[in-house]
C-alpha cells in the first residue's frame, strides 16, 4: 500500500513481520523504572507485571540492583539477553544518550514517554527530536513517540494492569490520555481491543505507519483513529480510503474548532487545518467521522457487536412499566434526528401485535409502548419474536430504564428482562441494541450492562447516542457498497 | 396574568390559595387501592406512606376494610373527614361514577391516573373525557389528568417513596414517565424540586394553569416544561414570555420530528405543529429550548447551582494526571462548539501561572493542562485562586477523570481533589463546574459527585454536556437583560 509507488511494494507478510517486535516483543527494558512508585518508569514496570506480561522485563536504573523483586541493570547494553523493546521515561536531556545505548544493544523498537520535544514549539525541543530521528536511523531501530504512552497489545499481555479481554478493535491515537480512557471505558462497556497505540509526536512511526499495519492485521477488524493533525494528509486519506474497503475506520479529529486547534498545537504540535475539508475527506474516503470521545467509543462498540446493516428501519420497543409514553416520543425524535426510520410494522405483524397487547395505555404502532405489559415476559418474548420476523424491520432497539422497571414492577425484573433479551438474541436474525440510561441503582445497571455486553448486545446510556451509533454503522456499510 | 383580559385579574394571593389543595392537600383518598400490591392504587398508597405524607390517607375500595394497616372506605362520600384530594386509578368505565361520588363529598381536586380517554383518538374515549369535564364543572372540583401520574409536592411529603430533599426547581410535564425519571435522576445528581406535575391529557388544569401558578410560587425559582403540544399556543407563549422575565424557563418539546410527532399523537393526543415555529417562539419568549431529556436535566442543574452569568469566558482546567492533553483539546472543541470562549489569561495571571507550573508536558495557556502536577494540591489550589482573580475569566470549568487520577496518582486523590474544590468554591467569586465522565470506579465517582453537588458544584458526565448547559444559562441571562 505504498502511496507514491516509488518504494517496492512489500508483501503483507513482510509488513506484519516488521511490526512483530512492536506488538509482540518478548523482552522489554524500562529505562527510568525506580524504587519510587510515583515515577512513570515504575508505573510501566508495575503495570506490565500486573497485566501478566509473559516475556522478560528489565528495569534499567544505575542506582539500584532490584525493583519490586525484578533485577535491574545499569544500562540497556548491560542486559545479557536480547532486548526487543525499550520504554524510555527519563528526563528529556538524557534521552539521546539512552538511544545511543539502545543502538549499541541492537534493540528493535524504542518507545519514548518523555515529553518536551517538538510539541513545545521551542527550538531546543525541535532540535532534540531531530536528534532522536538521527539516532534511530543510525541504530536501525524504530521509535514510538516521543511524548506518548505507547503500545498496548492485549494478546501479548503488554498492557498497564490489564486492558480487558483481547478483541478485534484497534485504536491509534495521538493522545495518551484518550488511550488510557478508552481502555477503562472499554473495560466498563466490554469494548475489546486487539491493539492500541498512542504515538504522540510520531517522529518516526506515525498514524500512517500504524494504519497501514492494522489494515492488514488479521487480529483487527475495526480501527479507531484520534488525530490532531497529520504530516501527510494525502497519504493518510489514501490509506483510510483503502482500509475502509476492508474494515470500518472511525475517525475523531481533535482541534476541529479554532480554539481546539490552538490547544492541539500546544499538545502535540499539530497544525490542524480546516475541519470542513477534513470532514469531507473522511467521508469521501468511506470512513466514519465522529465528534466526541463518547461518539467514538459508542460507534466502535456498535461496529464490534453489530453485523453488516445497510437499511435503517428500526423497531423501537419501549417501556415495560408505567409511563413509558414520553420515552417513546423522545426515542422517536432521537431516531428520526439521527436518520433512522421508525417504519410501520407490516399489516400481518401489526394484527398479531394487537392481539398480544392490551389497548389501554399501550401503543401498538412503532414505537411500541409496552406500559401495560406489567412484567409479562412471555408476551414480551413473543413480541420480540414477531418483530424479528417482520421484513420491515432491520434493527431491534430496546429502550429500558432499570430504575423505573425496578420501581414500578419489581427489583428482580431488570435481571429477568436481561435474561429474556439474551435468550431472544440467540434466535433473532436482526441485530439488537439496548438503551439503559444511568440509574440511581447504578450497581444493578452495571451488572445488567455487563451481562448484555457478554451476549454481544451493545448497551447505550441514551437513545440519542444509540441512534447516532447505529446510523454511523449503516452509513459505513452504505458507503462501502458503493466503494467496493 | 389573564391572557384575554376579559376575566378579572386575580391577585397572586388568590391564585396561590386556589392551588393550595393541589400542592398542599391535608387529606388524600386513593380510589382503587387494594390488597394487590401490583395495582397502581396500591403503588400510590404505599408511595405516599413511604414518602412520609403527614396528612390523612384514605384508601377507597368497597371490597376490603383495611389495606397495609390503613382503614379503607367503600366510597369517597363515606369518608367521615373532609377530603381535599382524590387519586383515581380504577378502570376507565368506572371513572365518571367515582367523580359523582367526589362531587357529593365536595372534594377540591381530583387526579385521574386512568388512561383510555381522548389520547386514544377514539370516539368513546373522547366522549368520556367530555364527561369528566362536565362532572368537574358541576361538582366544582379541579381535575389533573386523565392519563397522568399527577402531582409531587416534596415540601408536603406528597411523593412516591420520597423525591430527594425539597428544592426550588419545578417541572411540568405532559409525560408521567419523564416525571418518574427526572425524580430518580434528580436524586442521583441532587437536582431538587419544589413541585412536579404530570398532567397527561390536561382536560382541566393544563400547562398554562400550572405555569401561571409556578410563575408566582415563591418556592419555585426555575421551571422546566415538557410538552408534546398545547391547546392554546398564544396563551402558552405569552405566559412563557412573562415568566421568563422573573425566572428561567427551560422547554423540551416532544415530537419535534415527524416521527416523534406521530408518537406524541398516540401518547397524549397532541398535535405537534412545526418545530421550527415552536423553537423560534421559545427563543423569542426568552426561554431556553432543549432537545433531549439529558439536556433538560443538565440545564436545570446548571440553573440550580450557577448564579447569573452573562459573559462566556471559560477557564478550562484539565488533567491533574498524565496524558490530559487530549482531554484539553476535546474540551476546547466542546466549549467552542457550544459558544463558550476560552479566553487567554491576563498577562499578570499568565506570568504567575508560569511560575507555578513546571513546563515539560504542561500547558500554561487556557485550557490549562496540569498533566505534570502529580497531585500537588497546594499548587492546584493556588492555580484556582489565581484564575478566580483574573478579570478575563467568568466561569471555572474543571475537567477531571476519577479513573485516570486514581490510576496515575493514587486511589485517595479523587477524594482529596473534591475536598480542595469544595474549599476553593467557598472563597471563589466565579461559578465552578466539574466534568467527571462515567468511570470504571463507579461507586467512587458517585461518591465524589454527591459531595460536589452538596457543595453546590454541578457535575456533568461529559464536557460537551457541561459546555452546552453553561451556554444555555448564559443565553437565558443575556436574553433576560434585553427583555427586562
Amino acid at each position: 500500500m505504498s502511496s507514491n509507488g516509488k518504494e517496492p511494494t512489500r508483501t503483507d507478510q513482510e509488513k506484519l513481520k516488521e511490526f512483530e517486535p512492536v506488538f509482540y516483543p518478548k523482552t522489554i527494558a524500562i529505562v527510568g523504572a525506580s524504587r519510587n512508585e510515583q515515577k512513570m518508569g515504575s508505573t510501566y514496570l508495575n503495570g506490565l507485571l500486573a497485566g501478566g506480561f509473559e516475556g522478560k522485563l528489565f528495569p534499567v536504573n544505575p542506582k539500584t540492583e532490584e525493583i519490586v523483586g525484578v533485577k535491574a541493570f545499569p544500562s540497556v547494553s548491560s542486559i545479557p539477553d536480547p532486548v526487543d523493546y525499550v520504554i524510555i521515561t527519563v528526563p528529556r536531556d538524557l534521552v539521546l544518550d539512552v538511544l545511543e545505548d539502545c543502538a549499541q544493544k541492537k534493540v528493535k523498537v524504542v518507545q519514548i514517554f518523555t515529553a518536551g520535544f517538538s510539541e513545545t514549539g521551542e527550538e531546543e525541543g525541535k532540535k532534540l527530536e531531530e536528534g532522536i530521528i538521527k539516532k534511530a536511523e543510525k541504530g536501525k531501530f524504530r521509535v514510538i513517540g516521543p511524548n506518548c504512552i505507547g503500545v498496548f497489545s492485549p494478546k501479548n499481555n503488554m498492557t498497564f494492569y490489564g486492558a480487558g479481554e483481547p478483541g478485534f478493535v484497534a485504536f491509534i491515537s495521538q493522545s495518551g490520555g484518550h488511550v488510557a480512557k478508552i481502555i477503562l471505558d472499554g473495560m466498563t462497556r466490554e469494548l475489546q481491543f486487539s491493539k492500541i497505540v498512542s504515538f504522540g509526536n510520531g517522529c518516526d512511526l506515525d498514524d500512517t505507519d500504524f494504519l497501514e499495519y492494522l489494515a492488514i492485521d488479521p487480529e483487527t477488524n475495526i480501527i479507531g483513529l484520534y488525530l490532531e493533525g497529520t504530516k501527510d494528509g494525502k497519504k493518510l486519506f489514501q490509506l483510510i480510503k483503502e482500509t475502509s474497503k476492508i474494515k470500518p475506520v472511525v475517525v475523531w479529529k481533535g482541534g476541529r474548532t479554532d480554539t481546539g486547534a490552538k490547544a492541539a498545537a500546544s499538545h502535540t504540535g499539530s497544525l490542524a487545518g480546516s475541519y470542513t475539508v477534513w470532514n469531507d475527506a473522511v467521508k469521501q474516503a468511506g470512513a466514519v467521522n465522529v465528534e466526541s470521545f463518547e461518539e467514538l467509543v459508542d460507534t466502535l462498540l456498535a461496529f464490534q457487536f453489530l453485523s453488516k446493516i445497510e437499511n435503517n428501519n428500526v423497531a423501537l420497543i419501549g417501556g415495560f412499566a408505567d409511563g413509558a409514553g414520553g420515552a417513546s416520543v423522545a426515542g422517536s425524535d432521537a431516531c428520526a434526528s439521527a436518520g433512522l426510520n421508525l417504519s410501520p410494522f407490516s399489516k400481518e405483524i401489526d394484527e398479531k401485535l394487537n392481539n398480544l397487547i392490551p389497548l389501554e395505555g399501550s401503543i401498538t404502532v412503532n414505537p411500541l409502548d409496552l406500559s401495560r405489559l406489567e412484567g409479562n415476559l412471555d408476551v414480551l418474548s413473543r413480541i420480540i419474536g414477531l418483530i424479528d420476523s417482520d421484513p420491515r424491520t432491520d434493527i431491534i432497539l430496546i429502550n429500558e430504564d432499570i430504575d423505573i422497571i425496578s420501581f414500578f414492577l419489581s427489583p428482580s425484573m431488570p435481571g429477568r428482562i436481561t435474561d429474556l433479551l439474551i435468550e431472544s438474541k440467540k434466535v433473532c436474525k436482526k441485530p439488537m441494541v439496548v438503551v439503559s440510561p444511568p440509574a440511581l441503582l447504578h450497581d444493578e445497571r452495571a451488572k445488567e450492562e455487563s451481562k448484555l455486553s457478554d451476549a454481544k448486545i451493545p448497551v447505550y446510556p441514551s437513545i440519542d447516542r444509540a441512534a447516532k451509533s447505529i446510523m454511523n454503522v449503516i452509513t459505513y456499510w452504505r458507503n462501502g457498497s458503493q466503494n467496493l
